[in-house]
């Protein structure tokens, strides 16, 4: 039987369209009317909450604190360190004035009012952390500094696509200094290691960590690296960068401290961050031709109970019986937090409760009625196995009491089932022992639907020979993604020089 | 005996060098560089993060659901509402290119990329989520729509003063659309009663809410509540405000839907706010010659152990026992919520820790020697009672096994204590009874230190006559600030006019 999906594209027809289906019939976020920035709804912004709470947790258990700094940048912060402001110079949204007044009844920029110097809206805070951070720090007895924020920040981009690349964007950025570029360094595989974990038993999303090549660095970084995770297109997502940044930032702010013997050093710096385009990630990791599929530990409410109500006196019994049920998941635990569970009491028909339910992908959804009230039963849709084989929808009648004692470990399933499906896509579609250059533009070119990613050896070319590999890849719309840790040794000659080759690397297309 | 305080300057000497070195002493903020902003460091974006917490839960457990609306706001929804944009048109920060270049060396805005349309940074978002509003209401259905935002926003301010005003500020903005008049004006007194519970129950800071009087209305609104909370040098500050909009918006953004009768009708808005400003009113409502103290409920750590460290062999043992008396108060709860206790284990002399907890307002400060370990005690500092009636420092001596069965009921006490103690000042320091404005003009230039304030009857004047009032006032450097909701009936002539008078309202200098 041919299932008739709720949404008009599935991701087989057409991904991008597909995907902005998703953000939209999911209530997630839409178009706000400012170029290039969304409005996050609240259940997009529910996920995102809940991200944060969960990442908090982990970025303060591992000895960060939470702070605030500006918006506003001024011009002059930028030129101090000459690489970073040339990797982001291009995309700036710029503040030059600080009033408006009315002329002729219209509202314009009042030129009385130009700012000596102009302020950049924030791209990311390296150079204004960097100035507190020379304050701060004096002695190695101020080291390491380990901090965090919750900010917004933007970027002014051409073409922008929702969650994925925004000209405002949320996120977190951390930002650390230390006595020492061996702390340094492991420091920032430490915040890598937190956002794989994050990524993977959060997020259920499987990515692969390792360090980005030198082309892909972040602008004044030693070294960058990156969480890669693989969308139902084949395509890459960066969902999370790690950088080491060595003295760059301490040269420019002034970031001295004495150490144990009173000489003067620069202090080493790390930074690192996580984005809403982690929901991005969550959709295309998860979706499917039905909508959103969030993960249980992610979901605003895990357990959404709808109650049919048909405007009959019988309905008073059904809200009851509905309200007693969410009390005892309320009671209940699963993956070690309080359950979370909503009564949808919404004057709506129940089917199209039911229906925006699975759109926006609420990991369980349990109907009600006069029936299951007299027999105590529930019926269970699980959003991770929406149909039977045989098409139908599987709304399984269960026992209430059955149902309430079982759905902790239901939770934990559809979280470990979620992550267990991605991970098979995922490890099976990395291809290995592509030696010729000759043969990764054929499997590039194809592959249909689902061209994966490729792991080749290569020698690590640096400058002009990198820029070579950089531009035959972004001729065939490849990129090199990142060297991942768990990579095997290179054995082979490089497929793109012939030298010796020194490691592997991935390449695929990416977002 | 005279009491040497941890502060260099007392708030007899000189309050606002006080409120500037407590903000400075307890590590809370300090300038950032960037005109206007601040830096808020660890304590004090800890002791924000613990009000977005409660307030955050306070708002959505009366149905509202988080949301994010951009940061730009186009210049011509501005222009849709007048009255609004009059009365923020002189201090807002304008975006007005979207790229820097290089010439010659220097960085400068790139003329080529002037935006068509400039964009402001949100001094607030009525327009653009009243634009939202108008996509997601159509029917009745769809109403009450209930959202909040927690956001940086940015008035361009000519004399800043750190929390109190700042050019970029933190903030929640709820904002709401409803079916009636009666429905929208009762949710906006719901929302100041949940400002006056957080005020008074978390930030321990007894507040008088009632309504603003015309001229202090927020630009658009139709009536504009606030809690005003008396600070230790008698003056108000504005903690909250909570504003009924009418149809101002929804004219403005087109907010129409079909009531049950198919008839199309304006929404009814409102929207209230509480800012990173509150941190202000919590620094000089509680705040002493010793620094600042933070009611338990907000303490980011309650209890703060200190281990007494001699470089010796002891050392180890004492930070076993210090250890273990932390996991011993982290199992307990108190305030409904599991303790927060940090051991400060860094290497800087304990004495100096100590005082560095004083100051930085710890509620309990917990210290444990070698002599503590053998005998199983503890020394305990109450940051509420420092001193003994002798003016030394009073550190109580009790078995670990109290304290700790203690502790819970010692922070609720606290809490109480200190929201009792400004309870007293503050009811203490409202004078009634004042009937002619020459008396109130001589109150003020005979009050000294503590002038308080001036509950007085009037006729509640608009326009014109409002204006004068206002202007009469504002020479003595007074406002009217709200009249209370708690405030009993009028009963004499207007103390401005010689009207009869309709109501009483609270007249002080503010923030």
């Amino acid at each position: 039987m041919a299932i008739k999906h709720a949404l008009s594209v599935t991701r087989t027809q057409d991904f991008a369209a597909w995907y902005q289906a998703v953000v939209s019939e999911a209530d997630m976020a839409e178009e706000s009317g400012v170029r290039g920035c969304m409005v996050i709804r609240p259940w997009g912004y529910g996920i995102w909450e809940r991200m944060q709470r969960l990442l908090d947790d982990a970025i303060k258990a591992t000895g960060h604190e939470n702070c605030y700094f500006p918006l506003f940048i001024p011009l002059s912060y930028f030129e101090k360190e000459a690489e970073h402001v040339e990797g982001f110079a291009k995309e700036m949204a710029v503040v030059t004035h600080h009033r408006l007044k009315a002329v002729d009844g219209k509202l314009v920029v009042d030129p009385d009012a130009k700012l000596e110097e102009p302020l950049v809206v924030r791209p990311t805070s390296e150079t204004v952390i960097g100035a507190a951070f020379s304050r701060w720090v004096q002695s190695w007895r101020d080291l390491p500094v380990l901090i965090n924020q919750w900010a917004n920040v933007v970027r002014w981009e051409m073409r922008t696509r929702m969650f994925l690349r925004t000209t405002e964007f949320l996120w977190q950025e951390g930002h650390t200094a230390h006595v020492s570029e061996g702390e340094a360094r492991e420091h920032t595989l430490r915040m890598l290691e937190v956002y794989r974990r994050f990524a993977e038993e959060c997020v259920a999303m499987p990515v692969v960590a390792g360090e980005k090549p030198e082309n892909e660095r972040f602008p004044g970084a030693v070294a960058t690296y990156s969480i890669e995770a693989m969308m139902q297109d084949g395509k890459a997502l960066q969902a999370g960068t790690s950088h080491f940044l060595g003295t760059t930032f301490s040269q420019a702010q002034n970031i001295r401290f004495q150490n144990a013997s009173g000489e003067l050093e620069l202090a080493q710096t790390t930074s690192w961050g996580v984005s809403t385009r982690m929901i991005g990630g969550m959709i295309m990791t998860h979706g499917d031709d039905d909508g959103l599929r969030v993960p249980p530990r992610l979901a605003p409410h895990q357990v959404v109970i709808v109650p049919m109500l048909r405007d009959t006196e019988e309905d008073a019994a059904v809200l009851d019986y509905a309200r007693a049920l969410a009390a005892e998941l309320h009671a209940q635990t699963a993956l070690g937090e309080p359950i979370r569970a909503l009564l949808d009491a919404k004057a709506i028909k129940a089917s199209n409760k039911r229906w925006a339910w699975v759109k926006k992908g609420a990991p369980v959804i349990v109907e009600v009625g006069p029936r299951d009230v007299a027999a105590g039963n529930v019926a269970v849709i699980r959003r991770d196995r929406l149909y039977q084989e045989s098409g139908k929808l599987d709304s399984s009648i269960q026992p209430r009491a059955d149902f309430v004692a079982g759905v902790s470990e239901l939770l934990e399933e559809i979280q470990s089932g979620m992550f267990a499906e991605a991970k098979t896509r995922l490890d099976a579609n990395i291809r290995r022992g592509v030696t010729d250059f000759a043969e990764l533009e054929r499997f590039f070119a194809e592959a249909e639907r689902f061209p994966g990613w490729v792991e080749v050896e290569w020698a690590k070319p640096t400058g002009a020979e990198l820029e070579a590999v950089d531009q035959r890849l972004k001729a065939l719309k490849l990129t090199l993604r990142n060297v991942p840790e768990s990579a095997g040794a290179a054995t082979g000659p490089c497929i793109f020089t012939g030298k010796p080759a020194m490691e592997r690397v991935l390449v695929g297309r990416s977002y």
